[in-house]
């Protein structure tokens, strides 16, 4: 069985699932959608993409920039069995309506809340949760950053408290009407919302965070202070994440000292777009004392969850059980080793 | 007694220093040096600042440069009671050494070790320990900043542990070489050193700082966690803080969000240089759960040790004993309220 | 007689020119408006300014905040001879309305069109045309600048095209919410609309300009190239403009490379705000080659229109008919030499 | 005849020469070089490049590292008929010496000056005039972008004179130690180097330059302002330069508002590294006033002048006489139609 998938909203996210899917063997794309004729929409014909416009009444701003459209949503979902919803938020409701009215499995993101969906979705954390699901949400990025390195730290050694700030970039290298330019702006709601989002996938993790944002476009970064159930040396925590799914260490003394060189590496990698799907964590960075671990990760925001809506897939439409499976093929398909 | 104060070193911490100094009535700049022409001699000239070169053998290329020099820094010191070390990093051996062969005390700067003088100093928490003695380094500007937020929560409700977390700006306003522009960078060495620099002020505090460098140039910000040994309700941490001297609570609902409107308050106050002498600390970002009190505040790294700096002369040059009345007389000098 | 000046607006420019009307001798502030009780109110009720809800139907908002508020902008427009309109953009000909309805002469700032007045304002370029004038439009901060090199040489020399790039801010330091963070963002319309702009002051120059956003807040810069009449030395036009009012000459080579060490010598100056009303002109980067005239020149957008503002209230009040009397007094009240 | 390329220097530009001649079916890379045991030596281990040290003595960190080592530049030398020099500005004259002496050809980047080689690059201006050299300089990437797009127009129309502002990136994204974070720093030489640079391969177009330096990483931009010696309409020189190699006609009305969506459209198009080998020009920025021809375009200095290098190659080895197959070749091979 061939999956077929549908791209609601074919931006950050999408078009970088879309692409992924393509990359597996047992899931297509059978279409995309798109607001408005950006040079986004022109690529997607050309990567080949069935392309349908999301809001019905907007097919002649397409036709008039000469795409061709094969037909609205509504068209597209006829085609679909699952849709991955890559719209802007606040839509999330009304679009789980509509796959719903046509029987179309969908799969969310991270700016939706989990009371949407009722089923949050990490690769690692939870997957079976989602086996055979309707209607899913694949976490933020920030969250699902928390999932991949926190989890096994949990299962391995437990964890008391965790306490994580998040310095997050403001806005996405695409999107250069947002700042600030020149500040620091703290979210203000303490703890921030990011606790209890880890705990739709982690449900009894105890952990509170807080958030701020920084002139920067690449990447988020977390700066984690964890008390653990028991006193583990750094190198055993190193070793962990070593053997850890889409965790990357990297080395400060390899020349990799900041946000900046991550993303450089990601490039000399060759990865599609210069993404990173992996969460990168400096070794260096690793440190415990006592029965607390300190460590910095960080996030590119628009790739680390592309591989998590692939397994999600997977889990909703019962491709795979066993969740390590489906991380390895879904990695191997995407040159993540 | 009018003190007599030279500054060694007219940049960015000497020439705010010199201003508070002679905005106070027990004490008088008799003197500052620079190492270079640049326009800040200019300005210290104008600002009647008797001038010295700070290298001896530089005199010539302030003389070329129209700038009259009284002498150097050796005749400087003759004329001192005390000197203010506003000189970079790595000199404060052979500066200390020059001071003491010409009899005059001396007040370092954060940048350099707490072993150089064996004391540090916070107006605050052990204004005492620096009475009458000759040799005192005043803590860094993050360093500051946490003991004027930390030090009453210790005496009032003790605290078990502090985690800081300090998002720092990676440049001054006025320094244009320095990056990075488009990343975030993690100080690696961890806990980092600012956590034992605490505890140079408050001795048996228990505190662990992770830090990173963000590109912003006007404040460091600080999401701190701290676990104390009761239960308090928020609004007493709140009240607390409203009667800390140096400690200023700002609302984001008022408009105030970022650092940039923080910084645009101090300009609004009509304060020197725009500086804020004081600590901010978000209102609303204040909030205990349980026993955990979250809170952020935001460092302006220019100026908030110049306070600190006067009321260090103070107690080395023993003008007064109670660190309150010295704190109150600084201020009110220099219109902190 | 002393005049009576409303500001309709107590933002970036409204509190400048407040500030600045309260420093003449001639003049005088009878009360300023706001829209919302953010932390400015509280400011200009702190400077003892008579405050006015702008909006009639928010006064509420300002009484639950603890502002005392005299009354709306129309009960303000009853106490004034003239107002200065210091409100966003798109207002201007409803505002323009009110304050004719009123009896009021009105002020606006170069974010409204040349037609809303039909006349428009530099102190140097055109006093005279808005002497005795209702209704006159100060021209942007850029214009301003523009105007404020190119019109001497122009009397001078004579100029037979101007190429200027504008390079400039994309938000101010107390707007946190604009971008870019890290791109550089053309004006496509070509020729922007700056060359005309300055054509409202200095009309038969004939003027081209390009415009970009970079990622700063702190100053615009300009870079221009200026075909004159006839050769002429470099010497000439640096003497030139020594003798320009509101024109500052900064040098290279006494460490000012880049609008931030602008921007701190004007901190250093003790300017309100730091605030630089004048035009920075890098006296190293003034070089003719044959006709051909090269420059830069950096403009401080808060606040280098705020002295043109209190000329014009002076002009159109027929309080003086001297261009260059006014420019001298209004500058000596502000402290610019 | 494949012939055998050496990179001495496997950073920004090394690497990506590197990539691009294994792209080529007439050359070969030989070997490559590096200072220091960093994550880029660990990069092109992988990609299978035979791996010499740059620095003879420096051997021994590169076994420490667990790096495999074949030899020092001097061996690679041996194995090569030509070498891309790739290192750091400063060290041409002494690399070049050390080429001579080995017989093999060498290629300069644009860091240095035009005298080293006596014999200076662009594919589209002077390809000719390397045919046969035995060393040859190819230009920067801000020289080769002026020399793409006003090359052709000077063939066609005839250039009276060309003024360019150059609104440069400060850094480039992996290099996060540089700044300003907040800042414009003018080059205050005036004109600027850049202009007697693009007339060592345009030799008589009369082009004058002024430059300056922003905070942003991704490109340059360049607002140019050309007096043409004849009238012609916008579309010509669209059409122009639809017809140009490596210079792309960019949609502001596509979403493609400044230089980081620029940077995005090279990511979607799957380019390596996310590069754009070609000068973006925006379309609605291109117009003609009068002779005046005004327009905007965009610099990705990293990667710009890497199709330079093949047909310099070409050029030097006698591939190829003529430059459009050489240019067609190179960037058939390298996916830019």
């Amino acid at each position: 069985m061939v999956v077929k998938v549908a791209i609601n909203g074919f931006g950050t996210i999408g078009k970088r699932v879309a692409d992924a899917v393509t990359a597996q063997d047992d899931m297509d794309v059978v279409g995309v959608t798109k607001t408005r004729p950006t040079i986004e929409a022109d690529l997607a014909i050309d990567a080949g993409y069935p392309f349908y416009t999301a809001i019905a009444d907007r097919k002649q701003a397409f036709v008039d920039a000469g795409i061709e459209v094969q037909g609205t949503l509504d068209d597209l979902l006829q085609e679909a069995d699952i849709v991955i919803d890559g719209s802007p938020g606040k839509f999330g409701q009304e679009n789980k309506d509509k796959y719903a009215a046509a029987g179309v499995k969908g799969i969310f993101q991270g700016g939706e809340k989990h009371d949407l969906t009722g089923v949050s979705f990490n690769s690692l954390a939870n997957y079976s949760e989602s086996f055979g699901k309707d209607m899913v949400r694949v976490v933020s990025c920030n969250t699902t950053g928390l999932c991949r390195t926190l989890y096994p730290v949990y299962k391995e050694y437990g964890i008391e408290t965790v306490y994580a700030v998040m310095i997050r970039r403001s806005a996405d290298p695409r999107d250069s009407k947002k700042g600030p330019i020149n500040a620091i702006e703290p979210v203000l709601k303490v703890p921030s919302h990011h606790g209890p989002d880890v705990q739709t996938c982690i449900h009894d993790l105890n952990i509170q965070t807080m958030a701020v944002k920084v002139p920067t476009t690449i990447m988020h970064l977390h700066s984690n202070i964890v008390e653990l159930k028991q006193e583990v040396p750094s190198e055993d925590i190193v070793k962990l994440w070593e053997n850890t799914p889409r965790v990357k260490l990297v080395d400060g003394g390899k020349g990799i000292a900041s946000t900046a060189q991550i993303m450089e590496y990601a490039r000399d990698l060759g990865r599609p777009r210069s993404d990173l799907n992996e969460i990168a964590v400096w070794r260096e960075g690793i440190h415990t004392v006592g029965k607390v671990l300190y460590y910095y990760q960080a996030i590119h925001q628009e790739s680390d969850v592309v591989p998590e809506n692939i397994d999600a897939i997977r889990a909703m439409m019962e491709l795979e059980e066993d969740n390590m499976k489906s991380i390895e093929k879904t990695n191997n398909a995407l040159g993540i080793n």
